[in-house]
């Protein structure tokens, strides 16, 4: 960085191409600032997932991240400086730079974020729009911990050991850029984040690919806890997961030549396994998901808050 | 651009340095969404002036904006769209893109901007930093219309001829990139834009430089129907110039040599003429307003508002 805080802008010296992402998170409609559940420190860190996410899921290298905080009047020089430490410790731990903001009054606290990437190549980016009929589709990591954790923040399921693991898992979400870079570099076609739960996100990039995800619900890996949770909440575990968002792992699809290739990179990586849960056909374009009979699994407009 | 809106990241192609500056505008604080005073295209306009502007106060060529919306409940997707043509329009007369962006559910409407901008060498962009004792002290434009606006619209001021003059322009403001550009291709030393009113960001420049930048306070240009409505309001004009903000012209510093050359450059770029308001001296750093008789005017604590 060349010029940054205490100047008009940022001075930043730039590679070929910038992957730039913006996200926000506001107070009674992403987190509660009145709630236990979340210091500000992790609500720092939370606001810097979703666009650091973004970068991952075009395969960049991590680069600056910008913080604009919208302070509710009273909300103290502490607090602020804790939500900024946050923010800070989860840029670091990505690789990224928090290189500028601002911060401006506001009703409640609003936090928006904009993160930068940067690649050499523009080859080196992967979008959304390359899935090719016969790829397979892989997932990195587990899911619904955010879901479940959310279900034991509002009071719908009993605090215990798998709740308290769900709950430090939703509460240090870890965005997956060296997942995405390793992945990228092993010859995948299509790639995304999942933030609003694979039965959404993986039907964008079936959409922007003009083919059909076709997923087998039962092969989704479930987080540490998911299981146990879903069982007091009577709920589907696996309906949870491909539903509930926010678990910022990462959606791809690749030749099934490159399988063990991926598998390879994401490990020399030290990164999240990967599972392999379904395929690329034609189609309508979109993804639907199966049960272990290979019937349909109707999932829109399933209501993963069961309430 | 590369990519843009349907993927997880916008892609660009980069040049040597990137130069990133975010602004926010908040309903209530900024802008008031249920006054007659603003449309929606107008205050996406607004939300972008403040960010753009910054660019403008490093001398750097305009590239990529990111809009990132706060809606509250039934706001509605035409007003919405109203928000995002008002801010493409300014970008395209600077020389912008709208490149990307994101919507978010908040309690008020929100305008998060982060505008991002290009240099081919370092030396092209100037800080704050710079000024030398000797300097001459230049402002781009004419300031105090949106401050004397602003008692209109909060009804301590007439309407009439002139009060429509500075409504007009406080509801249009232009962020000054091609002067910003030419100034600093002409051999100024410092440059910061007027956001917070002359009095707040000369002093930056003061402080940021270790020199003291003293101001002629009736040398400063004053907006056209600023002084008619300081008449009616009882006020000093040039205390609300120097006091207002939000007049996003330009304040610079440079050698008196480079006087005619930053003239010319001015005139050649189609910009804003220039007003030579003081000169750089040793001594406290900062910044001090003199009257016609050469006595110290303290702006320090000023309330423009009157009330």
């Amino acid at each position: 960085m060349l010029r940054g805080v205490g100047d008009d802008a940022a001075v930043v010296r730039a590679r070929r191409f910038s992957v730039t992402s913006l996200d926000a998170i506001v107070d009674g409609v992403h987190f509660r600032l009145d709630g236990e559940w979340r210091t500000p420190r992790e609500i720092g860190r939370l606001a810097l997932a979703g666009a650091l996410s973004d970068l991952a899921a075009m395969g960049a290298d991590p680069g600056e991240a910008y913080l604009l905080l919208g302070l509710p009047g009273g909300f103290g020089e502490e607090r602020a400086i804790e939500l900024v430490r946050g923010a800070g410790e989860l840029a670091e731990e990505c690789g990224a730079v928090i290189a500028g903001g601002d911060v401006v009054s506001a009703p409640v606290l609003t936090l928006s974020v904009t993160a930068v990437g940067w690649a050499d190549a523009a080859e080196q980016l992967i979008g959304r729009d390359g899935a090719l009929e016969g790829d397979l589709v892989g997932v990195t990591g587990t899911l619904g911990a955010p879901g479940a954790a959310l279900a034991v923040m509002e009071g719908r399921a009993p605090r215990g050991a798998a709740a308290e693991r769900l709950l430090a898992r939703a509460r240090n979400p870890a965005p997956r850029l060296a997942e995405g870079r390793a992945l990228a570099g092993a010859g995948i076609h299509a790639l995304i984040d999942l933030s609003d739960g694979i039965a959404t996100d993986a039907a964008h990039i079936g959409r922007a690919s003009a083919v059909k995800l076709a997923i087998r619900l039962h092969a989704l890996p479930l987080a540490d806890g998911v299981r146990e949770v879903c069982a007091e909440l009577g709920g589907d575990p696996w309906r949870l997961a491909a539903c509930a968002g926010e678990d910022y792992e990462l959606c791809f699809c690749a030749p099934p030549a490159q399988r063990e290739a991926i598998e390879r990179a994401l490990a020399d990586a030290g990164g999240e396994q990967v599972t392999w849960i379904g395929e690329v056909l034609a189609g309508e374009p979109g993804a639907g998901f199966s049960d272990e009979q290979g019937g349909d699994v109707p999932l829109q407009g399933f209501e993963h808050r069961w309430d």
